[in-house]
């Protein structure tokens, strides 16, 4: 942040305002707060009996790797809406009756994961723009050292996990 | 947004860039594309003998209600510590071991509410900067007609609905 959005002016200050306590880019021409905050990351791990369905990242950052589709949130539409379009734009598969299954944090990038699990109907999918390849693994087949992001596989240990363990829940995690 | 925050421009354009599917501010200057997505809103109910602490907001919007212990998350922390952090703040309480209760979304003002439970040790807590009151209720103590938001009652009502089946469950929630 060079300027400040709301005037144009060049004179931003980073300090804390007054009654906060913690810094930001305030304006010293027109006083604007500039606030700035983390962002979600929403996604879905699509399932087809027992089989989870990753998409091979055609754009950086990590392309080439695989990942749980997943991208970031956009504005006017709620957590779930944004997992089943990324679902949708990555994969071409639809999925409904979404489930939480992970909120993981990573406190360093200012981001936050959330990703859910839902069961399709049929294993109708295809490849959407910013994918590669789009394929169903099971346990054996995931290649864990060409999982794209920390959170993905946070997302596939878990689900294998509870698996095995006849139960879903949701989990918690993050990096520090 | 009247200027770009990277060169100072007022040429922007609000259009679909490249590749993408929904229209940003983008700088026909620098060609800087501004994002703009979803906030967090994270916050943690503590919990004494079955009683919940609410915290009475000295602050707009909705001064003079009572709220679940809630605040934007930060950059640089987890969520989880976010809503500690909340709590600290607003109850002078310090909570630990916090279990996720309810995600609400609302799209129409680009929120995310994550509200988690925490038992506290004992029924430590004092008024907040940003607080006029802050005391434990039992469920028919709660002025639901004087609840600051929507988030709020639903994490409220899911909590002691929870309380009478025995079991705590994740919730999600949102308007649309």
């Amino acid at each position: 942040m060079n300027f400040c959005s709301h005037c144009g002016s060049a004179q931003l200050v980073f300090k804390i305002p007054e009654g906060d306590n913690r810094p930001r880019y305030i304006c010293s021409n027109c006083g604007v707060i500039h606030y700035s905050n983390p962002k979600i990351v929403t996604g879905c791990l699509p399932i087809w009996r027992n089989r989870v369905l990753l998409a091979k990242r055609a754009i950086e950052p990590r392309k080439n790797y695989w990942n749980v589709p997943s991208g970031y949130m956009e504005n006017g539409e709620t957590v779930e809406q944004g997992a089943a379009r990324e679902v949708l734009e990555e994969t071409l598969a639809k999925v409904a009756g979404l489930t939480l299954h992970t909120v993981f944090s990573i406190p360093h990038i200012n981001q936050v994961y959330i990703h859910f699990l839902a069961e399709l109907d049929k294993p109708d999918f295809g490849i959407g723009e910013e994918s590669l390849e789009v394929r169903l693994f099971t346990e054996e087949d995931i290649p864990w050292k060409e999982i794209a992001f920390t959170s993905s596989v946070f997302t596939l240990k878990h689900y294998f996990e509870d698996l095995r363990k006849g139960r879903r829940e949701v989990h918690m995690g993050g990096m520090e």
